[in-house]
């Protein structure tokens, strides 16, 4: 998607480690408008696609799949870090590794919002090593609900998850994938 | 707001210890439609204020805010619960008690989101005791913002939040305010 990798080139800053900060549009302040036109391209990609549900992760999936979800007229679930006091112990759990905060969260959704009749689209900003579209999977799975794919903002191409989850047969579609970076140029490099 | 009262009233759950659990539409689950509703309905009773900004908290809170400031054509800032590494040290920051998790966050805003020139509309999907909107409230002063208002979904009345923020000045408009709750029968009583 042209206008999203050229706000990367003009917005993103690139950091040691291979961390992309997009948080000026992304995912800390968010821009709707740009929201609406990746909800637009989500839309025109899985044009094919029945989808009843979209499914996220919180926090930084949330505003995105809230957007996206319009184009579908779908609602959207996301799924939990940690359990809370507000939610019935009926629900489908696993475990995911953050890279970006460098532990491991518990990851729930409630029973009663993913079923076998589902027909779910993942939406989430990063796609790195992919634990967290992992994660997600395995709740779809444990529900019984048909995953029609997963749309992400910004892949990292390389890194493994994109790859590992194709060679699965999991529909995963990249608005944007980055595949190289350099922290001294602040070079970025698109597929 | 008559529809979000309906709907509270059909699909919300009062449980033991004044919980009004509303997570099939507000807070895991999320119904885009009656969002955009509540969008039309923020922008009427806030069309006298210039506003370039929504504040909100991550994370249930980042998806009516993103729908919401569709209608003020503003983006969204979410404050982060604790610090990642994806964020500079440059930061407002202020603690919160969250009366759902029985925890106390650090909650971060970058420096370069919230400033002097920026006129806020804080979004939250609760208000009960306030611990939340007056972290938020915090960290708008301490940027020198002006904090122009703040919009809530469901507002407990019968605790002190709402009341000690429009003592001290604040514009505070919620959508529906529950003045009652029987855990007993299920009944709820709006103001």
């Amino acid at each position: 998607m042209k206008l999203l990798e050229e706000r990367i080139q003009r917005d993103g800053i690139v950091k040691e480690g291979n961390v992309l900060k997009v948080d000026s549009f992304l995912n800390h302040q968010m821009d709707i408008t740009l929201f609406n036109e990746m909800g637009k391209e989500f839309k025109r990609i899985f044009t094919d696609c029945t989808i009843n549900k979209i499914l996220t992760i919180e926090a930084s999936g949330i505003g995105i799949a809230a957007v996206v979800a319009q184009y579908f007229n779908a609602p959207v679930v996301f799924a939990k870090k940690s359990q809370s006091i507000n939610l019935d112990g009926s629900v489908y759990s696993t475990k995911i590794d953050s890279f970006t905060h460098k532990r491991t969260y518990d990851v729930i959704v409630s029973k009663k919002y993913l079923s076998a009749n589902d027909h779910i689209l993942v939406i989430d900003d990063f796609l790195a090593n992919g634990c967290a579209v992992n994660g997600l999977v395995e709740l779809i799975e444990s529900s019984g609900a048909t995953l029609e794919g997963v749309g992400i903002v910004i892949e990292k191409g390389f890194q493994d998850g994109g790859k590992s989850l194709r060679e699965r047969g999991v529909r995963v579609e990249s608005l944007a994938i980055v595949d190289g970076m350099d922290a001294a140029t602040g070079q970025i490099t698109f597929r």
